[in-house]
């Protein structure tokens, strides 16, 4: 057992006005927000006022259930994981209640799913003597559709998607979210570790056996630390045809200047016992000589004022790709922080028109 | 000419307390609201204020139409047209300009109609000498619906709707919004006028020439002042299936206590002079003695504490309907303001969930 030496709690007031606008384009309500932030004295607080939040969103789908309401059902328990999930984001803390918030978050979820509009279909992709859970939805009405394969990073995971997703579907493109090693509950089973593309291969894999999937069509996309993995995936899988770095990462050479809740985050996921471990392990994680195997068309959102990853960083990836004869696109947000979340309503839908363009 | 004596410019930095959740749950984005609010010195600043982000919706939908992508380029659209259309809200002070912004509104809507999901069928009913404009939804993959005629109220109007239609529409419920004397930019021919459930006839009288629209189960929902129109023309119309009063309303005998803002409102819709001449015009906008004639199913959704029409009121409408054999629910929201946008996220759906179960 790792003991975690977690360098301090953190500020929760700092917390919600960092991440407000992540949380409101992901589908979390403002007035939910005021009363959770006034709940919150203390980081102690985090997990346990999400959850608060959580159990009414669960009660009110169950209660939709009883009267046949499946459409609200859906949304409240789906809600009800995204609560939960935010409850447990960044509580690193304490291993055994974030853990049991995960499975949670999991199950409320996987409740919504077949409920969902396009409802959610949970698959389960044998890896490496576990699983790699992942939700598919198609669009409605098209019995054969392109689809982009949805990857989390340090902290967002397959049901964190949802709303993304629905602007992939409105557009007539199918969705597959999944978990690799480090992520979401695959984490409990497995750390982050070397060699995500593997993942990419199992997925495309079962991807391309079902009828209901162009096998011609489809692409990637990866959020945050995903826009680390999407590109290595698709330099390792010809078969993607397009790839989406919802924030563009290079490698670890930013570590000591990445901010302290990251650092423990990263220690967290890949099971290290310090901060200096974490950095070493992490050493290999790099997108050095692989962009050059990146043959399809690349779009790269990211922000100027990223604390994580440096702009200049996103630049280079950017640079280093391009020699397979794929296009390179490079849109850098003024002002933007990491997930540039107070530009998601403009910059989602276009990541979401890109994909589609490209797999259409 | 009417001369409008506004008793007084607004301070909008109250305004933007008050309406923020309602502005939130009607799709204006959060970071938006930040920027907008602090440009707002004054009062005399807020439609200049929308209509500059307006602006920039309708360029991201003029691009996005440029490359093809007709979703991102309806959602634009129809957010320039929200944006003006809060621009032009309560803005009685300037008739002149709040007209010019109602018919941008419209233009801006009409646009993105066709380009919406499922698209919206713009739709001019003959009245008295003039038209109602609509817009007709069909949920998707249903050759014949149901459907929800939606009324709005003082100052909502028909493309206001749209995130509520969304709501019934993913319920297999169509909508129909429509604008009535008074209203939106039906209000520059005719003023708010007594009969308005001759409106209503007209509107049944049209779905029901469409094949599309199941006529044996057409329901009516007004919002706020449309919480009056709404039953008064289910009472007169037992074409109407089910009913919704989103805000009750009885009648004006609460006009000494109302806001003022309300009273420049009713004055202005009215074309009367003063408060008192607008005053002594609603007198004969009553349910009393309508109310018995209410024969189908009716919802009422009320705040406790609104200012404008008191909870007993709501108390006094849910009191005198039911003697036709209609079933009637009140649900008072504690501590809810007029329009309980604060809980928008769930009365909404519960509401489009009781549309759709009395009308399947």
């Amino acid at each position: 057992m790792v003991e975690y030496v977690v360098s301090d709690k953190y500020d929760a007031s700092k917390l919600w006005d960092y991440y407000t606008a992540r949380f409101l384009s992901d589908g979390v309500n403002h007035n939910d927000l005021i009363e959770m932030r006034s709940k919150t004295r203390t980081w102690d607080d985090w997990l346990d006022v999400w959850c608060e939040l959580a159990d009414r969103y669960e009660a009110r789908g169950e209660e939709a259930l009883k009267r046949g309401s499946e459409v609200t059902a859906g949304e409240e328990l789906c809600l009800a994981g995204l609560y939960v999930h935010y409850g447990q984001f960044l509580f690193w803390c304490d291993p055994e209640k974030k853990n049991a918030a995960q499975r949670r978050k999991v199950d409320l979820y996987r409740r919504a799913a077949p409920l969902l509009l396009p409802p959610a279909e949970w698959v389960e992709i044998p890896y490496e003597g576990t699983v790699l859970p992942g939700c598919l939805r198609m669009p409605v009405g098209r019995p054969k559709a392109p689809c982009v394969v949805l990857i989390g990073g340090l902290e967002s995971t397959k049901e964190e998607s949802y709303l993304f997703e629905n602007l992939c579907l409105r557009r007539g493109v199918a969705t597959f979210a999944y978990d690799g090693p480090g992520q979401g509950d695959v984490h409990i089973d497995l750390p982050m570790q070397p060699g995500f593309e593997r993942t990419a291969t199992a997925v495309l894999d079962h991807l391309l056996t079902r009828p209901e999937i162009d096998g011609e069509r489809v692409g990637v996309l990866g959020r945050s630390l995903g826009g680390y993995y999407a590109p290595l995936c698709a330099a390792h899988e010809p078969r993607f045809r397009a790839c989406v770095s919802y924030g563009a990462f290079y490698d670890f050479g930013n570590w000591e200047a990445m901010p302290a809740v990251i650092k423990d985050g990263f220690q967290f996921v890949t099971k290290t016992g310090s901060w200096d471990e974490a950095a070493d392990y992490l050493k290999s994680f790099t997108l050095a000589g692989v962009l050059k195997n990146l043959k399809c068309p690349y779009y790269i959102l990211h922000g100027e004022r990223d604390a994580i990853m440096p702009a200049d960083r996103a630049g280079q990836v950017a640079d280093e790709t391009g020699g397979g004869g794929g296009e390179t696109e490079l849109v850098l947000i003024k002002d933007g922080i990491h997930g540039v979340h107070h530009v998601a309503h403009i910059e989602r839908p276009k990541m979401a028109d890109w994909l589609a363009a490209k797999l259409s």
